[in-house]
């Protein structure tokens, strides 16, 4: 069925896109091309500026405009295509999900980076205004660095405090030009002749840029200058403290979600509310495992269940078999269930991060989750009939 | 009566002077309409010393400095006169009430920033100094935004801290100037010639500033330079840890105040003191769920008490029926206190923040408060006796 | 008899100049007096440097100086007499007390402001370098400020991951050098003609002072120019990081001190040691109370034991009789140990901080302390007999 | 026998180079040795491009540089020779043993510190080139300073989000060079006639260097300039808080460490994993005992079990009898497990720290680990038959 090919497309288009390198190795090769092009765009914007350049490769910079902006609208286009596929708005009728879709701040940027090549077309514009609309196009690369974003939403949840350093740096500025302009305005009227004016020097001290351009020359005008460029390092204290403390406090959460995805994939979680995993994400302690190292010792008391969050492990049956732990693989947990000791080593061969739960932790689990023991029993007997669950 | 509608317009003066938009809607556009004279005024402050505009538009600065100097004598006297309102001053005689009230700090900003205005027609007083209170008016925005007396806050907090960082600088600045005056007094003796002179150049060295306006030339002069901007940099580094951390402490302590207000804004924990409600915030814990996700469910065990701190949740009532849950509403204590299981879904409409007393926490608060468990009982009856008290 | 007097004298004089405003109140004056005279001493020193000064009020300069050296003398002297009235020393022979008190650092910073101006009496010495340790006095200023103690102590705790950031800023000083020499030295032979000469602009740019003396002229140089700018942003943020990780622990640990210190006056705890009250001081619970606010009720089950930390309380007796509690005091233990409900209300008269032990935590220290019960039951019956002992 | 004399000096080799002064005292003055050199070897190579020092001291640096050359030369070799004594290395043939270890990073870096003056002599090479790589050399210190470790830790934690701070600044430059272009470029267009032209001022304005050798002259120029200046100081804010963030986790981390490698030099806990020792770790608490102070007193309950982790403590038995107890050194566990009173004092003598386990920790350790009891009275009957059991 023809409409069937057609969907397997758009699903793949879809994760490509949209869920990157881990849904589709394809996506690697894209996302590469579009960040190649964004910074390739930036790179021949400033260029073009350059008389020399402009004069001897102008014809390829306006290909490469032309290609660039088309590589951007169909980009655009089968983004908002395939967007249907995302889970969320895969129920509702396919035009509104586009229309929903499209309204994402990530899109619009995404629609910015093109569409002003097509309007100038369409209506006379100034050409100026739609050269400064080609450096959105930088924004696209948001996209691609998840650490960019971390960053916005720091910014995004201390506006309010970022706001009141700016206020205190407002109140300071005008102090400063004030004074500066009533002390320095007979010496140097080019200068200091006016508030605004003074200005300038004033914000060029507090921020401790120091153009030396301007500078006050009357002595009570350098004592001034000496407490405003005090006043400075005062300020650059406040938005340092202020993101500092957001980022740490980002950091953290994010530590957590890193921590909370990883077990909602552990198949015996599977089924369990996103509340619930991270009820269970809490009581985790991390450890941190050297190659050679042994994690559970065969004879050791039952002590925790253990999930695998990075790198490998072995697990030594009883006559040279072996059984090789990965990513999201639990262990231990029979020995815990069952107040026994541990019936096999478990041996890091790489540099392991484990998570752990104690006895404790999960009896406070069960006593929650009534069915979870008898669901890590079944996972322990099924999911590795090997041997996994003799530990 | 004619004095009941006085009161009752005293009443509502102050609220939308003191207690702002959540009290009454119209101090929005009060508010709004004092914050942007404020600002208007410290742009016409600036404007004024420029030549051109001061010759052009000088009646109109005339007439706009009259006119806000009448409001604010109009806004001050409202709040003077609403103040007998304040809970805590109403008891006393209404002008010694007023008095107290008008020696609060932010009330004497308010006062300075039109009275000066006045005194000129009285007393003849020089016109600069008067200019210069004029920039007052600018910290009557300190009013308008929290997060700027949080970092208020903060410089009161830690001004021991600040006042031993200035010391530092103190004794480096004097150092720096001292040795560089020295090493280069004989090469500049216009820059160098003096200590004074040359701390002028150390400073604007220490505070990373650096005009370049003067420089070293000697070789020694040079090293010493050096040594002087790397002594820059970690003074920096001051400053910005004291307040960094006085902002991150003062940011926990604030998220623990938001807690505390919500807390003490449910029915239930109406009559506790400021002590016991502290109490049940600190063994409070918070979680956030997504639109869509269940946050309580019906056949799980009751091991929680929840309010809803922030969102919107849907109470799913047997055939059909929902009950919608705003902040500040309690739900599931009934499975918690009789130790069953929920027997109805709550479901997160919005994003939600939840806040939730576990079984241990409630014990220990019961112990402490025996009424607590019959008054959530009665609560939980009374309320909502539509369904809610069910889950 | 003679010699008691002396040892009177030497006893206040070590109280005024040691154990500070404390123990005796002329420590105000007479510490007011030497922070005066070091901070004019600076300023003499400052302005003694500048031309016209110098000639119109050199003698005064001159007087100043032998003043304030002789002040300073008297001073160091009675420290090094006083001092073995210092506990630790105080069981010493006193010639070896006083020798080792006066190798304490402070000491000789005390015996560097004054003992050079004797020396140049003595042996011929360049009056240039005894001008430069007049500038130590200013060190004395340390003495009397602890949060500059706080700060040295941040410094001496970090200045191993100090120097390790020294270090990477002087390998990147290296290559920023090494860089421009190569890139500029032909373009602006005067400034970038040697790696030394390349230094200084490098260093100006990696600190971010930039004074634009010296400036890249060439495109390479100004590309080089670009990353060792923005490296010198990542410079910056090395130092911040250290010291404001050391301040932020410093801070707790000096809360902590705080709180063990209070815990100290206690007399309960008199007679216990260091550890114990460490122990202590682990387990209390800090609370704010406002004015007005009832910090234990009459009626409320005895849930803790509170010592006031600071601010006033009142003990409300039965018949309008009350008893004003006061930094220190303890109450509300007799409720909690009897088991019962306090009998009387504490109301906060002023703004109060208060600890509290809760049940659980002095059911652990008497475990460990077991005659810690009894000696509660006892302070609470002999220390204020006239009813706190009832809350 | 030849071969093991030979062994022997392969062991000490190795003692002296890769562990350091803790394995063999001869460690201090080789370290010392090469950490001159290589400062040397910076200092030279500065200096040989000042003219003047050239022409004089031509000979001297050349020779300098052929000593450090093979100084470097045989300190690799006798790594490399050594590294086969690595106990991770030791199983595999001496060959690939030896290959592995030179893959190091440091070793690489170490390489380069002298390889490149043997390239010379036989392939014809630029010098400048050459000359470049010798900046190499001053890489070699990272061996030396742990705290440079850490922060290179750090940064390598930390490069995704510096990654992104690094973006957020490029975006802020293009936006910035962009808008000055526009703006400028008719009144200046030497500084301001192309985008990477105007990048120059930008970055320098963005990272607060400010030079001052282009600024903006037109008023909205300036505008533009303002706001730059204002986000240049919110630019900084990233570095510092992503790395500030980073060093504050990395220094918890290092003082787990710490603890962790003191409580595996215990013997008692000598044949425990890594894991196992770090589960210990977590549950110690650290006290820091002051000299003349008591740690354990005669006739206490025995609360717990310490570690002397630094500092050195007096063990007061019966008749005059003492014992010193150096870091390391275990004590009080006795009383601990005979629930009975300590028998002895344990006092300080130096500034001591303790690491101690308390009964309800040592209790829920030994149900994890069954025979540690045993062993902790082993060790106390064993280890100091003198009397420190008695404690």
């Amino acid at each position: 069925m023809a409409m069937t090919a057609w969907r397997r497309w758009r699903r793949k288009v879809h994760e490509i896109l949209e869920l990157g390198s881990d849904a589709h190795p394809a996506a690697y090769v894209v996302n590469g091309f579009i960040v190649v092009l964004i910074v390739l765009n930036a790179i021949a914007f400033a260029a073009e500026t350059v008389g020399d350049l402009a004069v001897r490769y102008g014809p390829w910079f306006r290909a490469s405009t032309v290609f660039s902006v088309l590589v951007f609208t169909v980009e655009y286009a089968l983004r908002v295509w395939s967007a249907v596929e995302i889970p969320v708005l895969s129920r509702m009728p396919p035009a509104r999900a586009r229309a929903i879709f499209a309204t994402r701040p990530i899109m619009i940027i995404d629609l910015l980076a093109f569409a002003p090549w097509y309007v100038q077309w369409l209506i006379p514009v100034d050409l100026r205004v739609l050269r400064l609309l080609r450096v959105v196009r930088l924004f696209k690369l948001a996209r691609f660095s998840p650490a960019l974003q971390t960053l916005l939403r720091v910014f995004q949840d201390e506006y309010r405090a970022l706001l009141g350093a700016l206020l205190v740096m407002l109140i300071l500025l005008l102090f400063a030009s004030t004074g500066v302009y009533f002390l320095e305005r007979d010496a140097q009227p080019d200068a200091f002749g006016s508030i605004p004016a003074a200005s300038w020097w004033a914000l060029s001290t507090l921020t401790t840029v120091g153009y030396g351009d301007v500078v006050p020359v009357t002595p009570w005008g350098k004592v001034l200058g000496g407490v405003v460029m005090v006043l400075g390092v005062g300020m650059f204290a406040l938005p340092v403290a202020i993101i500092a403390t957001g980022f740490s406090q980002e950091s953290m959460r994010h530590q957590f979600v890193a921590t909370w995805s990883m077990v909602a994939r552990v198949p015996v979680f599977a089924n369990m509310s996103r509340v619930e995993i991270a009820d269970i994400t809490k009581l985790l302690e991390t450890r941190s495992v050297d190659p050679g190292v042994p994690i559970v010792r065969a004879g050791d008391a039952g002590d925790g269940m253990y999930i695998l969050a990075s790198g490998e492990a072995l697990l030594a049956l009883g006559d040279d078999r072996t059984l090789t732990l990965r990513e999201g693989d639990l262990f231990g947990q029979m020995a815990l269930l069952e107040r026994r000791r541990h019936e096999h080593d478990v041996i890091a061969t790489t540099h392991c991060r484990v998570y752990m739960l104690d006895g404790r932790a999960l009896g406070r689990l069960s006593r929650r989750y009534p069915d979870l023991r008898e669901r890590l029993s079944l996972a322990a007997a099924s999911q590795n009939a090997v041997g996994e669950t003799a530990t």
